[in-house]
């Protein structure tokens, strides 16, 4: 692994970090607006879209670096159009937290309101899915993948990249039917992907990671 | 120790660090949404839990990345639920500023106030301290620590990282006698964890540390 | 390369990543500002100009930081005033966001405001781009660079690099005739810098990145 | 150099680099809470100071940042209580931030106002610098330095650190005088300790660098 592509790494793992506790700065500042005299058991009433909102972006964000932490390890070299792939993907993944946020507050607004919020929220999934396909799509053709690699686990591996965006589409569509629905499709298919697949570490550990 | 190991901990690092530093966003914010009129001396004096909450947050959070630095000294491969576990840990310590807050923001609230604050600040402890163990067992269980690791001092690890919890509940129950009380306790558990145990670095940093 | 050298490119892409998410905060923040009874798209509509003050933000830092990146490849030892200079090409980095968003805010004000936010904004640019080139210039001077740079190579990057600021300060230049004329103008010169130049990476990232 | 000692740098790094642009946070901030139909010259002199904070922030904490880098290139071992001593050091740094603000915000206030704010700030600046000078006390103490480093330079770096906090009261002692004066001697300071003294970088960076 050249140091290039370990300070891209470095720097994508920043980005994403910032990303997930931003949620946190959000919830800081939720407490301090609210009327003084309130008490705590009716401003958490009030509040708890913010917690909604601060463990989903935790989720996707959070399964967001697992995918590209898992992609990563196979790749040797960097070039131009690699790292600028890698930015605007980056550019999506820092907006989700906004997006989230403007989903669970709208949860409760009216129908219009929360497809326009849900269609927010998923233009910046959809877009960091397909920069980040564009990226490994662009690494594998530009033979920047190490050659340790497998072509058939490559070709499985891309084809799961791939269906990503579709099945966030289709738990978009859920929310013309219900919102919250839509919602808990979202989740499941975070914890979908947090299940092993092809690409991801072995169980255990073994073998793979320690021959690097 | 595998490429993975010090990305996970680099992470680990950067999320940690921007919780730490979120607390000191909100002092920059205390100071403006203040009466321009009021003066200096009483504006501190109105600001002095924002303070505490500052000095709990650092010092909480900074005794969780201490204890996260020493056990995963110990670590040499990760696998995908490692991962996924460390990551939940990662969303409560995110999270420890707000409730830390919270905390020292109801201190002078009503009774319930302050139970449920302390309650919600303990959740969060818990939370971390439940997944923080959760991780060490699995690491334990699927063999991803150096096998240079004495079973004995693993033992007496998992013991000292099990009794972290435990401890916390004890002091969340004060709350229910003196709020204060039930503060400094939180704080006296992270002096008492700050002070060398098993499994810590060692003193003078000799021998274990170099041989790696 | 040395250690100093890696410790200062993870210190400078730490500043540069919360720099990049900075106009997330922002973003957050938007949202929550407004009158509760406003539905989504009229919100919406008042809030567009924060979306592209994020996506200049993210183009020109990102464009910042591979820029950054390219020249660091090359960079075998650093010295103290390199590190000066560094460190005051992030402050004006930091200070990016903020002059964005002014320039996205004031896109409608009166011809004058136009100007001054333009000229705050070409201000960061320039103060960037000028300590930029004194750190690469300095570099080069002082022999930090790695002896494997070919001497035309290096003299072709530093014209590169010192063009950069002329063509801000013309870019800048067109608000007075349009500001989003001016804006475009930027904008295009972020996508000029993307496209491959002397001292980038090499296409395919053969050869050179490996030889490391 | 044992790979504790590099996880602690990019800690202390990732904790600064965040101290750093939470000014910039700050000023985004500025702008969104004046009257919208002020014009941006009239909001310009208003916010002066707010730039004027961000200046001091980022020169202070940056020189910080540049003596811990060059005081940490000696330590090649850490022990728990180094580890302690310096979170308690970044907790005095993340305050910075915070009291440089404070800072900037009474200059025009009362003399007491002024006084006080600046007594806040030195107790930052002072809390940091001794607990910089203890950890550094620390590891020579307890054989945490590289042997590589001349006990003559060891001395001469002591007396230095040791001496900062001394000219920082100086300066504070100065408010009572002029509090412009004492900001002055406070960036004075700063700049003395960027000139190369015992224990920085080597110019040209040869040699010592080289051979680590």
């Amino acid at each position: 692994m050249s140091r290039d592509t370990a300070r891209v790494e470095a720097f994508s793992d920043a980005v994403i970090a910032v990303a997930l506790t931003l949620m946190a700065v959000q919830l800081l500042q939720f407490g301090r607006t609210e009327a003084p005299d309130e008490d705590l058991v009716s401003k958490l009433e009030n509040e708890w879209r913010a917690f909604l909102a601060y463990v989903i972006t935790f989720a996707i964000v959070g399964q967001i670096w697992l995918t590209h932490h898992n992609s990563w390890r196979y790749v040797i070299r960097v070039d131009q159009m690699l790292l600028v792939l890698n930015l605007v993907m980056l550019m999506f993944v820092a907006a989700i937290p906004f997006t989230a946020n403007q989903l669970s507050d709208h949860l409760r607004g009216s129908a219009v309101d929360q497809q326009i919020s849900a269609a927010i929220y998923v233009g910046a999934v959809l877009g960091e899915a397909l920069f980040f396909n564009l990226a490994w799509w662009w690494a594998r053709w530009r033979g920047l993948l190490t050659p340790d690699l497998d072509p058939r686990l490559a070709e499985l591996v891309s084809r799961r990249y791939l269906l990503r965006p579709l099945l966030y589409l289709g738990a978009f569509a859920i929310v013309f039917i219900n919102p919250i629905l839509s919602l808990l499709a979202y989740l499941l298919l975070v914890a979908i992907y947090l299940i092993r697949g092809p690409g991801d570490l072995p169980p255990g550990g073994q073998a793979e990671a320690e021959s690097r």
